[in-house]
């Protein structure tokens, strides 16, 4: 048996204790299975004083998490404080300066600053290892790092934030407002306060800017992804797609396209029938399309104390184990730099929901409009007025559309001309569709 | 960069042309993410003639896989030829005790002689790695001995066979008889002439072996496993499974109990909704319940060239990396010999067919003889005569019960005294109920 892993712990929160009590309750099998024993040797948080309800024995206390990380009693840092600047960067940094490994549950630190981590990781010859910031517990890193080794990867996407897919699971089921499912999940703890990081789609962005260089050997570029978020999502909207057979959900999707790698966040329709579509609460999915293994799905957890420490005790046992892969699976300098596929080039089917002022030629206009860009209609559904409580003639009826691929620069050039038309009312809502 | 890793290859058939073909095509990013080059140094196979469309170049002939396995100039032994004894053990052992590297896809070995296989390479300080040999392209035995390091694991089931999961699939979705299917499957490729080994079980409860050792840290333990096939499902079991809100899957189940490890293989009912039952075709999926993770499911090829072959240079690609974790997770000293739990002590809900002689009273005295051994039936459904078409009075009649948690010996007892009783004709189909 080797000398002991000597582990020191940044941030003592839901993960960080749980983290905790998972080295102590499998220290055995963790020593069987790695051939090092693993010990809790020191621990920084805000506050000492507080109970965590966690035996942290003899470990070393740091009110300073860089002095922590560059402590001589610890051989590997777990970073669990959160943040892409301060202490979270300087303390991560100062690690792997004085040649620790490091373990990160931190996507945002990742997103912006991963690739000038990983060279840092790569001079020093230590690990750098995130299973935890994607996706919880689910093991996509080193699915996407090494499981995958013999493919080539056309696409990966997935449900990458609970909060979005919660809000939007109840909406559905529920028959419930946008606004009343937030004001659940916050009461559940399912949101923060202010929700915007979550649904907005940035947390979903930060996690797919990882997955999307595991995936295609590229360098991480947060920059390039195209955001929206789930706000203008409506309880029509989810009906309409029932209607249609689809499901709306807050996808990341990354695909390699002959102009290059297209990111995007978005709100989607998803077949009812895939896989992806079942996916309801706070789990998490996602689908790897690759060309020896064809699809790959992997469905679980995204977030929870419990979920996430599983995703880390398993990189800190990997280190245990003397494994060191290169972060992001080629090394820094092997990592293309991407061209990035404009969002104007994405191509795919649309629904469109519009709000149509009732006046006779208004279907036709728009129906025009949508030809002169050979944009093909799969399907047009218009809700009668008597659908509409309480409506009178004069107010507008909302249709929808169902288009086959197109641009998305076809789309909007088409908007635009029936907007000008004066036939529509209000903004119209544009969801694009993934297909299988 | 270290020197290259020299590969020898025995077996040259659909997955083993294929592993030649990826390591070609991913030269490249394999040499950049495992820091070693990957050459083709040996192969061998029946038939040196037989044109396999692909390009050997200068790979050394053996005719003797053993002779292979055991030459000075390869450091890996990729075995892709099947079977428990004969060649392929004989050329695993050889390779192994010449201190090389084991790569292979044959479940059928490891669940008859994977432990000594395991010590041995131990002793060698080799790898043996096998990802291929379960749920083909699904990362699942890296997932299970790397990734959840971090929980205690209750229970691992799944669908690991494509010909059942495609016939009852086929059955289900076309109203088609068990036999028709076959043949279908047959015809498609996706069974073999004698289909013994996949419809009566055997090859999902060989894998169902290796994954309940990786799960559990235990010995494996294949002859524990009590194993049922799917040849008794019948059309009108599929229906009746549809009515009450289940399908029918063959599953392999392992789970932990105060008693022992249970492991069985059978035709099962999952709920309509479950991940599980959203699988079709030749598809496979393996749902984990682990502590802190809770549920991960990974869902794909579970056979195919390409998916197997994926997973086969997945392992290629850790050893050049220099992963060498003990083959079962933990040195073969720590593996448990865990107890068995009887199949007699299984506890779960039932689905009951029984063909009942229309007397009255029939009903009564069965559920008396389930009353006396304390069965509560969640639901009791009988077939009317009109039904079945052409049915005469006096011929039986179809009764499905649905029972609430009970023990196999309970339904086992409760059954042969209704058969006593003289009101049931013909065998009794019983499928037991998996929760998720």
């Amino acid at each position: 048996m080797s000398s002991p892993l000597r582990v020191g712990i940044a941030g003592l929160g839901t993960v960080g204790a749980s983290v905790i009590r998972l080295l102590e309750r499998q220290a055995a099998s963790l020593a069987a299975s790695t051939g090092r024993t693993i010990s809790l040797a020191a621990v920084s948080a805000r506050d000492r004083a507080k109970e965590r309800g966690i035996d942290m024995k003899g470990a070393q206390w740091f009110d300073d998490p860089v002095a922590l990380a560059q402590a001589p009693g610890i051989d590997l840092f777990v970073e669990l404080m959160g943040g892409d600047e301060g202490p979270a960067r300087e303390a991560v940094e100062a690690a792997l300066k004085a040649g620790k490994s490091v373990v990160t549950a931190n996507k945002a630190l990742l997103a912006k600053h991963g690739m000038a981590l990983a060279k840092l990781a790569e001079e020093k010859r230590v690990a750098l290892a995130f299973e935890a910031s994607v996706a919880g517990g689910i093991p996509i890193v080193k699915t996407l790092r090494e499981g995958l080794a013999g493919n080539q990867i056309g696409r990966v996407y997935g449900i990458l934030n609970g909060t979005c897919n919660y809000i939007l699971s109840r909406m559905e089921l529920e028959k419930m407002s946008f606004d009343d499912c937030l004001r659940e999940a916050q009461r559940l703890g399912y949101a923060e306060a202010d929700p915007t990081f979550d649904i907005g789609g940035f947390d979903t962005a930060h996690k797919l800017a990882i997955l999307t260089s595991l995936a295609f050997g590229v360098a991480v570029d947060a920059e390039a992804i195209h955001i929206e978020g789930i706000q203008s999502i409506t309880l029509e909207d989810l009906t309409a797609a029932d209607d249609l057979g689809y499901r709306i959900k807050l996808l990341g999707v990354a695909q390699r396209t002959p102009e290059g790698i297209e990111q995007r966040v978005h709100p989607t329709m998803v077949a009812k029938t895939s896989a992806i579509a079942q996916v309801m609460g706070v789990t998490n999915a996602v689908t790897i399309d690759a060309d020896a293994v064809k699809e790959l799905t992997l469905v679980g957890p995204g977030a929870g104390g419990d979920a996430t420490a599983s995703a880390v005790v398993a990189d800190i046992a990997d280190i245990a184990r003397g494994i060191r892969s290169a972060p992001f699976g080629l090394p820094v300098a092997a990592l293309e730099k991407a061209p990035r596929r404009a969002m104007q080039r994405h191509e795919g089917g649309y629904y469109i929901r519009l709000s149509v002022v009732d006046r006779s030629g208004a279907a036709a206009a728009i129906a025009t409009r949508m030809a002169q860009r050979n944009i093909s209609l799969e399907s047009i559904m218009q809700k009668s007025r008597g659908a509409a409580k309480g409506a009178s003639s004069g107010e507008p009826v909302s249709v929808v559309l169902l288009t086959y691929a197109t641009t998305e620069s076809n789309i909007r050039e088409a908007l635009e001309a029936a907007l000008s038309d004066g036939y529509i009312a209000g903004r119209p809502q544009v969801i694009r569709i993934e297909r299988e």
